[in-house]
């Protein structure tokens, strides 16, 4: 390694960009085989790894990191387990690269097949989740990509004997070994360069805090996946079932709160307000919620007042905005005004309702009496999922393996000119 | 209008987002009536739009623009016809919106779809044909997205005349005018401003030279995919039908040499170097091509020597590069080198060289034993293009009306909690 970070990650690129032409190559049984190596290994070499971690878990808590944290920084050998099985499950999934997305043939003889490729090389920047890692590498060796791994300084160790163990595994079992390479995370210049690196990295996906995303997308000139920030609503309708919605509500909101999909807002209609708006504000606040309500939810008790920072905020956390609605097009206009694109719901018996918001709500996904919380790759059968994009180009919604290929058009003839 | 370029152009997303709402609802039949409202305006405003036009060409004149570049900004009766008449190709065209592209029952009763869905506000960059006004406009109202179209200032005065046309139109036809507005061009500023407008705009499609592309590409924040630049490669392989092979070089460098699939750079196998190659060369320059070859080429007559500098080259003029390489694989490593993705053609009877050729090249378009100029989304039966992309992200080769679109997940339950 040379002394400057951008030379570095210049070096790393152009490494995984020779990689991804063996792995363009690579038939579905060599991928495979490679994902079971990878397996193997993490659990065979599972002492080296856990020590790693046992390193940056220490320093984590010497810095005073909080406890969420450094929990989400630990791997233990269930953990790892579960990071070897994400890599089989991965194997098991269909290969997506060669599949033929259309074909013709033209009315001149010429065969048309448009035929699902690799990207190439991709970059991940992501927080401290080790395990993101292993499931990154995973995804985009069997979607054919070589991937740029930049993780948090935070994990470094245990990204480093990760990234060591996957690397000896991809080349004991024939491939390129430069098909995972990390990208050092003692300067935030790495990073910088990663962005700048058009040309040598086809895409660039950041998984992480909102802050960190927006960073991305102001930076880069290559072209970015936008994943993840998620402030989700529900719209209680007129015409819901009330005893479902506060289920759903119940559901959407605390199944679990640090994720993308967990509801953050919620709307309900004016005919509602004295009778189910009082019921739900009550049950949120048994689960534990702080309920943040606009003038006409804060006068029941308890709530806290809210204002337009809170109706746009990812809490993450239980809390949950409110606010009371005229209608359902009130509804779906603060839907556009706060919404992050992520997941909304709607919960009604009318069926014009229903469509009405089905069509008007933009955002990844739109759904009718269901919990916020299905809007997940595994949950709508894809198996596995690098993210869950919230932009609108290429890829909306969960991201699994087809979302990570792009295509070429393959044109057959015989001699034929214009 | 402001005098603040910045504040104009957040102006004019602002409106076209309230349109795009109104316009992402619009049924196919609306759409398709404001398009013969459109075509049907402009025939019967063309004295207005031909007077407008006729400033522009005298000032270009007035200015020194040099014939070629007038004569692509100079309308008359027929090329205004011919606008009218790609607006009726859209209308004929099916609508993208709302195509279910994949769906499933999931093991809950949960019934899944995707759909397409209008990306919302699009934004193009382009330079000087005031055609491209008008196809714009269309093939973004009937993919359901707002516009805002920021032409080149010497086309000001015919876009201006042009939009103005097609927005009565639209109005008229109980669409909003707003689906189509011109962002002024009067300065650099109003597109500086288009490239920071994120989340105002949901994409941005540079037409026109490399420099602008370029440009555009490094100063956005908002997603750009990014067209048309084509330095194309037709490789002769050993294995070529050689009377096929000199027809189709000459085909993809002289039927039309001002388009980006335009054969640019001639690669030939080296067993043909006393055959095939002096033939190729004689008649490339009997057809008034001047062909830059490498060490081996230039020992022909007339031939001129060629640098880096050719072979990365896009001429859009009778002219080529030409290299000798020692097999395929060094073939498709001078292409990775030189090549901007755009569109690789191979000619071999071989059908091992051609499967590995289309494997190993990553561009938008691989052709086999046939001429680089089909890569176009009319000659593919795409119908209207709205351009050739080049990048991997999102879409890649001729776009037609379903790549200007995204597509969200709509996902139905009854009361579904996890």
């Amino acid at each position: 390694m040379s002394t400057d970070p951008a030379t570095d990650v210049r070096d790393l690129a152009l490494r995984a960009r020779e990689a991804s032409y063996e792995l363009a190559l690579a038939t579905r049984a060599a991928k495979d085989a490679a994902l079971h190596a990878m397996a193997d290994a993490l659990l065979g070499r599972r002492s080296e790894v856990l020590a790693a971690n046992a390193d940056d878990v220490a320093r984590a808590e010497d810095g005073g990191t909080p406890a969420n944290v450094v929990d989400r920084l630990r791997l233990d050998d269930d953990r790892l387990a579960a990071m070897a099985q994400g890599l089989r499950d991965v194997a098991a999934l269909p290969d997506p690269v060669g599949e033929v997305v259309r074909g013709s043939t033209l009315a001149n003889g010429l065969e048309l097949r448009q035929v699902r490729v690799p990207f190439g090389v991709v970059g991940m920047i992501y927080e401290a989740r080790p395990n993101v890692t292993a499931d990154a590498a995973g995804i985009c060796l069997k979607s054919g990509n070589a991937v740029l791994l930049r993780g948090s300084s935070s994990a470094s160790a245990s990204n480093t004997a990760i990234v060591a163990v996957l690397r000896d595994a991809i080349g004991s079992a024939g491939l390129p070994a430069d098909a995972v390479l990390r990208v050092p995370a003692d300067t935030r210049e790495t990073v910088t360069a990663l962005m700048r690196a058009r040309g040598l990295v086809d895409v660039l996906i950041p998984r992480g805090g909102a802050g960190l995303i927006q960073s991305v997308v102001d930076g880069s000139t290559v072209p970015v996946i936008e994943t993840g920030v998620g402030n989700c609503h529900v719209y209680v309708d007129a015409g819901a079932d009330l005893d479902q919605a506060l289920a759903v509500v119940l559901n959407a909101k605390t199944h679990r709160t640090s994720v993308c999909n967990a509801a953050e807002s919620l709307l309900v209609h004016a005919d509602l307000v004295d009778t189910f708006l009082p019921r739900v504000v009550t049950a949120l606040q048994e689960a534990g919620v702080t309920v943040h309500g606009d003038d006409t939810v804060a006068r029941l008790p308890g709530v806290e007042r809210a204002d337009d920072d809170d109706h746009a905020r990812e809490y993450l956390s239980l809390d949950i905005s409110a606010a009371v609605v005229p209608d359902l097009d009130a509804a779906v206009a603060h839907i556009r005004r706060f919404s992050s694109g992520h997941t909304e719901a709607i919960l009604t018996r009318d069926q014009g309702a229903a469509r009405r918001f089905v069509a008007a709500v933009d955002s990844a996904a739109v759904l009718v009496n269901a919990s916020t919380r299905f809007t997940d790759g595994g949950e709508l059968g894809f198996g596995a999922e690098i993210g869950i994009s919230t932009q609108k180009l290429h890829a909306r919604g969960p991201m699994g393996l087809p979302e990570m290929t792009s295509t070429k058009y393959v044109v057959t003839g015989d001699g034929h000119v214009r």
